[in-house]
């Protein structure tokens, strides 16, 4: 175990139990935050919500090789683990866990969690390895840790509900709580990906949230979503945009909506700005 | 939760929970020995077991839907829990884990966790949906109770491997402990199975441990794995068996064996007699 500005950094599964184990003992409650590190202000959100009430807060900072295609871009990710430290301690965290990929996938490693239901359809069918990848790195982060609870923004709604799926079905002992998306002041979701934006792509970015927000407001005003939705694609493709999917789901199973009137909506949205893939989503 | 002769019968997950945190707070170690019931003295051996040392022992008695294909034997598998409960207090059991179907697959349920490695071929050929099923109700089983150790019987030896390697993959906080293989006085593996074995079949049905051991003796004096295979392959034909499989694997992986002089050896063998199938194996 190494520290930064007196921050522990455990690099090891064992290192990690020891040191939830010490919490326990001394009687506090533990959060997880799971992250691929690059991180901005929603992350530090997600941290400072943990540790309320006096939780102490594991933030795990792992860039998953199994949750990217070969095409995608793992190699490129932003990784800036000092950066990410020294976001962590102001944020109120208590401990980084960083482990190298041999420590998450030794040897041998032949176990994948594979996730139906609201892994269905939407991101899965654009990146249909990505839950997979998810679902298993996250029950191993969180089995490392058994964390009470463990925080996982909005932003990624359909990944939330998927985790959420898994937790209940394989009854791992921590509660899953997601947290609202954070937005730049223009409206754009935070994403470690949004570093990839050139300025003027930077400048179209925000649409992405307008439109969510003008087809919510469309559909609440009786608008029929089809057409709402329509409108919403064009003004996407209009702005520069290549639009994967701009849908309307129930909001707690993500299947398509059978009666607008009766369920919980969300709308949610992936779309690509020259080489970047943005993802956001927004309670109708 | 209901007693029976004394022993505590859980039928949730969080009533597991509560019972097992009440052992942990009187400082005790927790074990677990997964059951499908029909409970017979090598269960009773894998109670007895895992209570030394003073563990607490939680016996769960669940007959998996998943593992069974629609032609195999769910409706017919024995099924007596008033039976099971009178043998778990004898063997040195402290409770009872008996949860129903809609327990442990709720609404919605839609998770699943598959294994490579030594899942791959032997029974996968024969029943490839088996160990996903097992792999998940069994981590499903673990994380519900949490022991610091869980048994297995080494007569079903690819799933003890199955077992530990999905355990290390996930980080599930549990030592995976194999248990050698419990026999009658004749030879014959213990198995809820054998009571299909008609009375003919029954006579016949030690072969196939003779025909493993056999085996064993001839490859440990260097007569060629390949043709101690087709003795007893030959020899189990003959006694009426249907031979799925009779192989020579790794005994650490299960992978096909290189060099049968650097490599821990293991006999696996899987055969059906008239409507019942079988399975043995033994260390070379």
């Amino acid at each position: 175990m190494s520290t930064a500005s007196s921050l522990p950094i455990v690099r090891t599964i064992g290192d990690l139990r020891q040191l939830v184990a010490g919490w326990r003992k001394e009687g506090h409650v533990v959060a997880m935050v799971p992250t691929m590190g690059a991180l901005h202000a929603g992350h530090a959100t997600l941290i400072t919500a943990a540790a309320e009430g006096g939780a102490r807060v594991v933030t795990s900072v792992f860039v998953n090789p199994t949750q990217f295609a070969a095409n995608e871009d793992f190699g490129t990710y932003p990784r800036d683990e000092a950066g990410d430290v020294a976001r962590i301690a102001p944020a109120g965290g208590h401990a980084v866990f960083a482990p190298g990929v041999a420590e998450m996938y030794p040897e041998g490693f032949a176990t994948a969690i594979s996730v139906g239901g609201p892994a269905e359809g939407l991101e899965s069918d654009y990146r249909p390895h990505f839950f997979r990848g998810v679902a298993t790195v996250v029950a191993k982060l969180l089995l490392s840790c058994l964390p009470d609870r463990a925080l996982f923004g909005e932003k990624d709604y359909q990944q939330l509900l998927v985790i959420r799926r898994m937790v209940t079905d394989l009854g791992i002992p921590t509660e899953i709580i997601g947290h609202p998306t954070i937005r730049e002041a223009d409206g754009l979701a935070m994403s470690s990906r949004n570093a990839y934006l050139s300025p003027a792509e930077r400048a179209v970015a925000p649409k992405l949230h307008q439109v969510l927000a003008e087809a919510a407001e469309a559909i609440r005003g009786q608008v029929p979503p089809a057409e709402a939705l329509i409108a919403g694609n064009r003004t996407l493709d209009a702005a520069g945009f290549k639009v994967d999917y701009l849908e309307l789901r129930n909001a707690r199973t993500l299947a398509p909506v059978a009666d607008t009137g009766a369920e919980p909506l969300r709308l949610l949205v992936a779309a690509r700005l020259g080489k970047t893939r943005l993802i956001d989503n927004l309670a109708v």
